[in-house]
């Protein structure tokens, strides 16, 4: 098997500095972790946020600790901090190759889509943001990991999309017709749903969005990992 | 423009750990850095210490810590730990956008391309890696970003390639004739210097093996952030 993950991330418009941060970690004990937090408001004060939390969480990780420890551990601090008047999702995708599950933490009003193979799954439970009040819960799933599995996690840009113009974005829709209408890649699944976003805000998007893919597949060739990344950098062409 | 990186990586035949490990981290003044260890010898123990030194590096890169000073703090801190004893290479390869340069940082005996088009610099001064003693300088190296700029970073693991059998890698040779016959994308670059010093060890690589490549290129199309990353799963096809 292979994991196989994309992420695509576009900032507000007209803004240089995205409050949603998303670094990757190796898990000590064998696996990886995404980990993607949008911090309240935007540009520079949301980003310091976003970045906090996700420091916190991936140095927790690196040590070891559980996923909903860390996301529990990373809320307390963020009240600590600020004393509840700022907030921040999150979500942690894991790949533990250790109990062979994908582990996924999420604290964050935007669903998320859990789909094997053609079927779609949209956790919508009730889930806080991190830093609200004492006690935050990480809402928790965990997976087999099995080809076929394929899970769509995004900050509320994406869902927000569109609202402004009174048609806003139904995320669990577009994912369906472009898993039923072809075999997409990770990255193809990201930059459509992004697209579409960005096309619901005519093309300026009214808040930073990220979108996260994440598919387990049957091993094609060979056993090499391998790591891509697209910066492109604003002010020049 | 736009910067692309690619990382292609096996772990030394028949071992289930890599002892190079390698992150990715956002910088606080923006932009991002590539964090490479190779720790000294194979498997469970390479990995804990370059996994260490990796952990160190990013932590003070994440607070705004220069790159040079976060090299020296991670050498003294593996020094402390462990008496220059055990030692770890380390390559830093930063996108800086408040310098709006290229910083290259180097505690490796191997070396490192910097090509500018098809004009091929193999940077080999002289450069120990960390925790060897007291007072480990990196070697650093600042760059304009420009496009047409490709670097060329690996662990010892690709320049050892074929040693055993008489049939060293020639590295340099290999990216010259990529570059010279097309314009390759950074993944391309990674996988066929990868391919060919697995071909040199019979398939069995002697040691893990990373490549990372760096590429400026004049921006084509959005201006999505994008990553992806392949994890392989043994035990499973």
């Amino acid at each position: 098997m292979e994991v196989q993950i994309a992420v695509a991330k576009v900032n507000k418009y007209a803004s240089s500095e995205s409050g949603d941060t998303l670094e990757i970690v190796e898990r000590p004990n064998g696996g990886l972790s995404v980990v993607l937090a949008d911090g309240q408001t935007s540009g520079r004060g949301a980003k310091a946020v976003s970045l906090m939390v996700v420091r916190k969480v991936i140095g927790l990780l690196a040590e070891g600790v559980r996923d909903g420890a860390a996301a529990r551990a990373a809320s307390d601090a963020l009240y600590t901090e600020r004393q509840g008047k700022v907030i921040s999702t999150l979500n942690i995708a894991s790949v533990d190759l250790h109990s062979r599950t994908i582990v996924l933490t999420r604290n964050n009003p935007a669903p998320m889509c859990v789909c094997l193979n053609d079927e779609i799954n949209v956790l919508a439970e009730e889930s806080i943001p991190l830093g609200i009040s004492r006690n935050v819960r990480p809402f928790i799933t965990e997976l087999p990991i099995q080809p076929g599995l394929t899970i769509v996690i995004y900050t509320d840009g994406l869902t927000h999309a569109g609202e402004r113009r009174g048609n806003p974005m139904n995320v669990s829709e577009v994912v369906r017709s472009v898993l039923e209408d072809q075999d997409p890649s990770p990255q193809m699944l990201a930059d459509l749903l992004l697209e579409h976003a960005v096309r619901l805000d005519e093309n300026r998007p009214a808040d930073d969005i990220s979108v996260l893919v994440l598919r387990v597949r049957s091993r094609v060739g060979d056993t090499v990992r391998r790591l891509t990344v697209r910066l492109p950098i604003e002010g020049y062409t």
